[in-house]
């Protein structure tokens, strides 16, 4: 297969971390927030830099409140590794040690008053020992508070999603030139992971392999079955390059599709196209969604689309923007997410077709430009 | 190197699960709380046998509570896999769908009052989704208020256990005979990690390679720098095997140790010995913690020991009960936990030895037994 060396991006500057962090407490100031609260996960990375080995019963957490520096309170035996991060000149650090309790010490960081966002991910032990030691304080999901704190990528952001999506669509490429006839779908699957990584991925998130009537659940990863000539096959792979998202999915067929799965493909595809083309700044995120839904419905397979048309991606592969009924968010130029209408017969087979798209000044652009016809697999 | 092929113990069957169901839920009355809440994580694992792809946004629940039967609340695309898990025939499954509240779907299933345990990992913004559509309950994270619900093993989780500590000491005797001299940490890093999973581990969590200085930060993981002779380095290595945590600590000599090396080891050598020789039942947590702490503060390096003595560890590698001060919980037959005191000089070397500990019936058990002497490594 084709050599692929993507190119090391260059590492974020302090200066970068530095601007998100106030970007982060501008957003807060101007929507009435007290402060923003942020454990490990991605709104930390993506706002420090800092990823501690994992997130743990011990508590490290970033407090951003006006008038006083961003400080993070880390375990004291993990110091060392928060003063590497390529965001801690842009922060204090205060640390607590085992024994003491890590709650008190976050207290003493926070006003006693006031709303505060709370990245999602945050274990709900800290959060309610952040609710016992202050009271007076509230919180809201930061997906909620400030939802598009992350959704608008900045130009390196952009750069690293449009690799990201170039290198899974290598992986298609390659890999409609396996065999699939006789294979189990784990081995199919393994041959997604090893090319996902292959093509620049240093981390593979999933990898759906769903053949025949395994297709018809959205979220079937990858099994012992065997792959069968004349199954509609949902290959649905993505990961982190360079810290951020691939996610794309393809329908294919072994050998000659039936007459239905031909039918149902181009009702999939034809809902990604509308959705596609509803893509412009200004229009709420619920209109992407209708009008993947409205195509599928029209067709008569309503009751089988059973999920969002789609979901924002960046430092993780679900993040808002979300394509839903309900999200009256407008779209704004340098959003990034999924469009991934879908059609699920129970028993049967399913058909998924997904590209990741970017809002521009003037409508959409795909990341995932791979045809989007029913192939033809061996 | 000695082949080793670990039987694969027998699977939990529903009726365990179905009886830790019972027993989340009797234990919950008694302690007077409404109910137990789980999301995604190791507590929904250690109940259900469930282990959806990934925690995300979309909200899936168990909810235990007085007279009614267990049930899991569950995004409508990933009711299959729910289906699927070995604990599902103990389980009432409800499903909610994209578009609709999922919160209101939770609420439905809660009693409107009381106070209910919350896994302690679940999101932080679904608990906040439960306290704003259910605003009578209360909670406490789940290591609070039933902190030894998985902490007593029953006989097939230590088994698995055991096995987990015999592959970890496995992988110490064979990483004794490999070079350190001249190899960058990330290598012999690389290394632990192929053996951990050559003597049977699925997943690898961790392989800390600490050389010389970097030995004084107890998480550094491993990096670029070259080993020296001379060096003491910390190996600190764990993952899970069937399910189950391992997590051992030596540290060793890169030919031989300079005096204080020498010294400093045999300190914290003691302090695990008296620590462990402290084990029985009935004994509080923190007497463990005081028992290491006392040699190595006797011995003139207190203020070097800068984390708590030990944890508890079973389908996570950190969980209740710790070896902490101000943790009062007597130790109880069948528990597990690490002891692991260490001794850190900033810029100079670092020593920690760890073994996995079970309380037997009069004192307790080593489920890590290699050698704990200072070994010469080339």
């Amino acid at each position: 297969m084709t050599a692929h060396a993507p190119t090391e991006p260059e590492k974020f500057t302090s200066a970068v971390y530095s601007s998100r962090l106030e970007r982060a407490a501008a957003d807060a100031a101007r929507t009435g927030l007290a402060g923003v609260i942020v454990a490990p996960g991605p709104d930390l990375t993506w706002l420090t830099g800092y990823r501690p080995p994992a997130a743990t019963e011990r508590l490290t957490l970033l407090v951003l409140a006006p008038d006083q520096e961003p400080t993070l309170l880390v375990p004291t035996l993990e110091r060392p590794d928060a003063e590497a991060a390529t965001g801690a000149p842009a922060l204090q650090l205060a640390a607590w040690t085992d024994g003491t309790d890590p709650y008190e010490a976050a207290a003493a960081l926070l006003p006693a008053e006031g709303t505060f966002a709370v990245s999602d991910s945050t274990w709900a032990a800290h959060l309610l020992g952040l609710q016992r030691t202050r009271p007076g304080t509230r919180y809201r999901a930061m997906s909620e508070a400030l939802p598009m704190l992350r959704a608008v990528k900045e130009g390196a952001e952009l750069a690293r999603l449009t690799a990201a999506g170039a290198a899974a669509d290598a992986v298609y490429d390659e890999i409609l030139g396996r065999p699939f006839s006789g294979r189990r779908e784990r081995e199919v699957a393994a041959d997604l992971a090893a090319l996902l990584q292959h093509f620049g991925h240093e981390q593979v998130d999933f990898t759906v392999v769903g053949s025949g009537p395994n297709g018809a659940n959205p979220h079937h990863e990858a099994g012992e079955r065997v792959i069968e000539p004349g199954d509609a096959v949902v290959l649905d792979f993505g990961g982190l390059m360079h810290g951020y998202g691939s996610d794309t999915t393809r329908t294919v067929s072994v050998g000659e599709p039936d007459e239905e799965v031909r039918r149902v493909h181009e009702v999939v595809r034809n809902a990604q196209q509308a959705a596609f083309e509803a893509v412009r700044p200004g229009v709420p995120c619920q209109e992407i969604d209708r009008a993947a839904r409205a195509v599928i419905t029209e067709a008569g397979y309503g009751q089988y689309f059973i999920h969002r048309t789609g979901h924002g991606i960046g430092v993780t592969t679900h993040e808002p923007p979300y394509m839903v009924e309900g999200e009256e968010q407008p779209l704004v130029p340098g959003m990034c997410f999924s469009i991934e209408p879908g059609i699920y017969l129970e028993g049967r087979f399913g058909v998924r077709i997904e590209d990741i798209v970017t809002v521009t000044h003037d409508g959409g652009r795909r990341l995932n430009t791979t045809d989007h016809g029913l192939a033809a697999v061996s």
